[in-house]
């Protein structure tokens, strides 16, 4: 298995460039007053589809060969990278295949048809999703791209890390969340090179712990009924990003479901933008004290803003 | 009655630019594909106390003299204004004394006080707040800063549509809200200085549409049990800016709370940004087609983002 470095991303970044939006990289005087810390926001909601996922897909994308292009490309994730697939394709100008359970919202079946995808339903099960999948592929030839244990996905998601870096300059750590690991893969890799004495931290809900399980087992411990309303980060860690985390991620935490809408509602009302409860995670470990950040400068990147406004946790 | 021109929002801009966040003008390929349109939005709800009103604030308090300035200032508003004179006085070191209805919701009051406000609380009608206000400027000798109707607040607004215009270039027409006329007057003075060919639209909900029927009986009709969600909309033209609009604004139209609501929700899922209903209302007279926008460019004042998120009009 071949790791991800940050040449890597560089390159990854190279290639992207001409198709992704470059966030900004926001800092709250409120925020900063109220929690008496230094915070350096990366704003990935401003992202094209709405979150970060979008950068791994279109460097996957833009990575394949032109005879592997031409027969398309396949996922079966129903969210963010599912919509992010779709947009990437269709920049590149081929298929993508969608394997979607029947039971996903209408939301993200719009969303995917929005983007031109392609969708075959399948059962609400893994398995039914990865025989759909496979049976796409058999037929068609299109080749699978994995929402994150993948390493163009991985080198992807670590731009986000870099753009971070660049504008904000010396950081002494950077907080991200950890669902599946890409986002939180390509951090790491991206801080441990541009900056070797800053904490890469991973940040989980409590309520969904199965990385930090992974890593105190010091193997893979898959997310089995996960339960908390950041809907992005219920999936288990891959081999690829697990090894990845272990490797170069200097600690991980958990934050209540608590924190995560206090946090959430401290971005949206301070910062007047739009994050989804995933992206609001790392602001959560800062929140209920699960670092050391006072006196230092902290990066977090908020890594989507796709939330349901007829669905809001705020009261 | 002495009427500001545009050397004097040029000169307020530049009493007030070490102050002032200059927010930016964003666009979105989402909604310009979706409506068919080329729109640059203002973002004032990234102004500092979240709304436009700081700009006029400030600029009110930065031209008192030295002598009145010691006494402090004084308003009867509750809402957004109270909360940029508040902090315009703390950054000019100088009291400032609110007159608040006892009514006024927690929020509006924690606001005020977290931005060192003095608040005297009186009974929620305006003869009571106007007497409690005149019972302060007899105590302290505060100047009294009304929410709108005074030239320095009508010249600061205006400097929004300046930044806008500077960075946006060319605009075919320029939309505010207009509630007590304020930032509609000063983005109209702006406009037609800078933009002779562009038309200056006003904005409003036909649920408070006391500023339209002034406009077409020629005289100021007061805003009688408004009913819309726009809460910064309330209130009735003043006669300073009754004066400008009539003599500056092309055209005044009125959107419906459907519209206004169907806005908000575009603003907020498609820019990822929380904006206030009153700040939704100009995007809702493009979604309900009262003006002609196709094939020009757009410009539209966001005018604030503050909202009470535990009860919002999405379902």
């Amino acid at each position: 298995m071949k790791l991800p470095e940050y040449q890597d991303v560089e390159q990854a970044h190279d290639r992207i460039r001409p198709y992704i939006q470059k966030t900004p990289v926001l800092s709250s005087r409120g925020i900063n007053e109220l929690l008496e810390g230094d915070f350096y926001f990366k704003c990935e909601n401003f992202q094209k589809v709405g979150a970060f996922k979008f950068r791994g897909a279109i460097n996957a994308i833009m990575s394949l060969s032109e005879d592997q292009a031409q027969r398309g490309v396949v996922t079966h994730s129903s969210g963010n990278h599912a919509a992010a697939l779709c947009l990437a394709a269709r920049i590149r100008g081929i298929p993508a295949y969608i394997a979607m359970p029947r039971t996903a919202p209408e939301i993200k079946k719009t969303a995917v048809e929005g983007y031109g995808g392609i969708i075959t339903f399948c059962e609400p099960t893994m398995d039914s999703r990865e025989q759909t999948k496979e049976k796409i592929v058999a037929e068609t030839g299109a080749a699978f791209i994995p929402p994150y244990n993948h390493f163009d996905i991985v080198c992807g998601q670590g731009t986000a890390a870099k753009e971070l870096i660049e504008e904000a300059g010396k950081l002494d750590m950077i907080l991200a969340p950890v669902g599946g690991g890409g986002l939180m893969s390509g951090t790491a890799i991206t801080a441990r090179s541009l900056l070797p004495d800053a904490k890469p931290i991973a940040v989980e809900p409590a309520g969904a712990d199965d990385a930090y399980r992974s890593l105190q087992a010091g193997h893979i411990i898959p997310s089995v009924k996960p339960d908390t309303i950041a809907d992005g980060l219920l999936t288990s860690l891959g081999e690829l990003t697990f090894a990845i985390i272990r490797d170069k991620v200097h600690e991980i935490v958990t934050v209540s479901e608590e924190g995560i809408i206090t946090a959430m509602r401290m971005i949206w009302e301070r910062m007047k933008i739009v994050v989804e409860p995933s992206g609001a995670v790392p602001l959560a470990a800062i929140i209920e004290n699960k670092v050391e950040y006072k006196g230092l400068r902290t990066g977090l990147i908020l890594s989507g803003g796709n939330v349901d406004l007829g669905n809001l946790p705020f009261t």
